[in-house]
């Protein structure tokens, strides 16, 4: 039986889903959902229609999850909780500090329909969240680290963008070399925020702009980049569109811990990411567990979950047998 | 309310699993099962018994899990049915090929008893299985690739010690770098057996022995060594015990795959594993899926189960609203 999928918004991760379905031959594309005008929005999949968010409602039986593509400041807080409360469903809600209001909210909205819905799922929430909960679990005496990058934050370019003088910019935060290698070690250091990353900005500034004040506000700038060594290059918007115009990104979970009754051996478990395009790859998770999803609701499951609370064998479509001839 | 749990074979395994169980608060030695004489067997914990194997069937009503440390070739065929007809259990059996009639019977055992069986726990399979249903899941369109070590292969030492002339020996297991980076770069090459691992061989042998010869025989031994371009080192039994008296290992599962409708992006997923000592990670992995066991079985479920049919978060001693704060 094949997985009827609606998408919940066609923005970049919007796309990337229905990229995503296309690998995955036991999903199938539904409706694409928009708030735009729908004559406006072209699908890449041929045969699909585009529908008026707010038509949604009269999709319930047509649609076995919704993937919500909407932003974690705005959309999805009053998004996920309205489709929970008629779909099985799954977000990639970012916002850290508001994950456990979201999570109450949406799981309020997913028990009252006896559908289930997954949140902040992912890379960062999702992946490395399931990876630091596995290493932190088998090495309980020991530390995580996080790394991002190389890759692009679309915060951080947009927070140069704001800047007076500035047509348009991309940031890259890297991860510093030095800092992997001493986790890698195993010798748990104490890593500042500036030793950890450093920031890399490629600017196109308007003609007869200050560039050294531009450079100045941005090195400057609290919470975005005066904690970090930060490069500011001012290149042409031909540059920018010609070296600068992909979404890379990736990380490192790093957990470094110690075993033994004296604590005498040293255990390093790393998870790396090299990605081309961050909204592929995010969307590609999400695709996954979107059938581990239906899978639960099948079982008779309601209320909202992590990724956290999925057993791997879920994600695929392989039997239990079959993932245990090929991959145990 | 704590853990309790119980030892089954006190070897290098077993021994490892005593030492994790003190770096989990949440968990009890209570007692540790032998086939030698329990007078004999001297643990590193104190107060706790040693009993005979067959004291076991006393004991269900003390032991809220199994840890079962015996071997895969002849030890664990045995015990873990008849283990799981009475206790909550797992287990690290690591014949691959005879993984599915294991956990059929297995899985009638535990179902019969209403106990939860986690079979073939560790790292491989284990970790490294969780890895590639993960990966694989969530890239469909790619290629997974295991490399093992740098690390000590017990069955290639072995083999080794039984040739003629020898007194004893250790092998290591090593990864070919420039395989690794043509995996990482993306390419999805195909690599044959030689191209992906080298065997390096320290061996002492007896005075007078014809070195050329033995050297010959490990070279072309086959299935072991006749695949592999080897090295042999002959050394003296001190440099042996001073230099190679450890049993490190790890390796890498990488993952590269395709997303986009046209596959026009690449992304790469790696989980690697650097460990001083392999009997004690692979200890700490059985001892906090032992605690996702408990909770199973706990919740009501009976029968057999692999790691990649248990949810991250049932590993974990934190409950799912901490995990959901700290770890998403």
């Amino acid at each position: 039986m094949s997985i009827k999928v609606g998408i919940f918004g066609y923005g970049n991760l919007g796309r990337g889903v229905e990229a995503a379905i296309a690998h995955n031959p036991d999903m199938e594309l539904c409706a694409v959902f928009t708030r735009r005008p729908p004559e406006t929005v072209k699908l890449r999949t041929a045969g699909v229609p585009v529908m008026l968010a707010d038509e949604a409602k009269n999709m319930t039986d047509k649609i076995d999850v919704m993937i919500i593509c909407g932003g974690s400041a705005t959309d999805l807080p009053v998004q996920t909780p309205a489709i929970a409360s008629m779909f099985n469903c799954i977000d990639s809600f970012d916002t850290h500090a508001k994950i456990p209001e979201h999570f109450e909210k949406v799981d309020a909205a997913a028990k009252a329909s006896g559908k289930v819905a997954l949140i902040s799922c992912g890379w960062d929430p999702g992946m490395f969240s399931v990876m630091r909960a596995y290493s932190e679990s088998i090495l309980p005496d020991g530390s995580t680290y996080t790394f991002w990058g190389k890759g692009v934050s679309q915060g951080h370019s947009d927070a140069i963008r704001r800047i007076e003088g500035v047509l348009d910019a991309k940031q890259y935060t890297i991860p510093v070399d030095s800092a992997l290698e001493a986790v890698r070690s195993g010798i748990s250091p104490e890593l500042s925020t500036r030793e950890k990353h450093t920031r890399e900005c490629f600017v196109v500034a308007k003609e007869g702009a200050d560039l050294e004040r531009i450079e100045r506000e941005i090195k400057t700038m609290p919470n975005y980049f005066a904690d970090y060594d930060t490069t500011v290059h001012f290149i042409s918007a031909e540059e920018l569109k010609r070296d600068h115009s992909g979404i890379p990104h990736g990380g490192f979970v790093i957990r470094s811990g110690k075993s033994g009754l004296e604590n005498e051996n040293t255990h390093v478990m790393e998870f790396s990411l090299k990605l081309d395009s961050n909204p592929e790859y995010t969307s590609s998770v999400l695709v996954a567990t979107a059938r581990a999803v239906v899978r639960l609701n099948r079982e008779g499951a309601s209320g909202a979950r992590s990724i956290l609370d999925i057993p791997p064998s879920y994600l695929s479509p392989k039997s239990p047998d079959q993932l245990r001839r090929e991959l145990l």
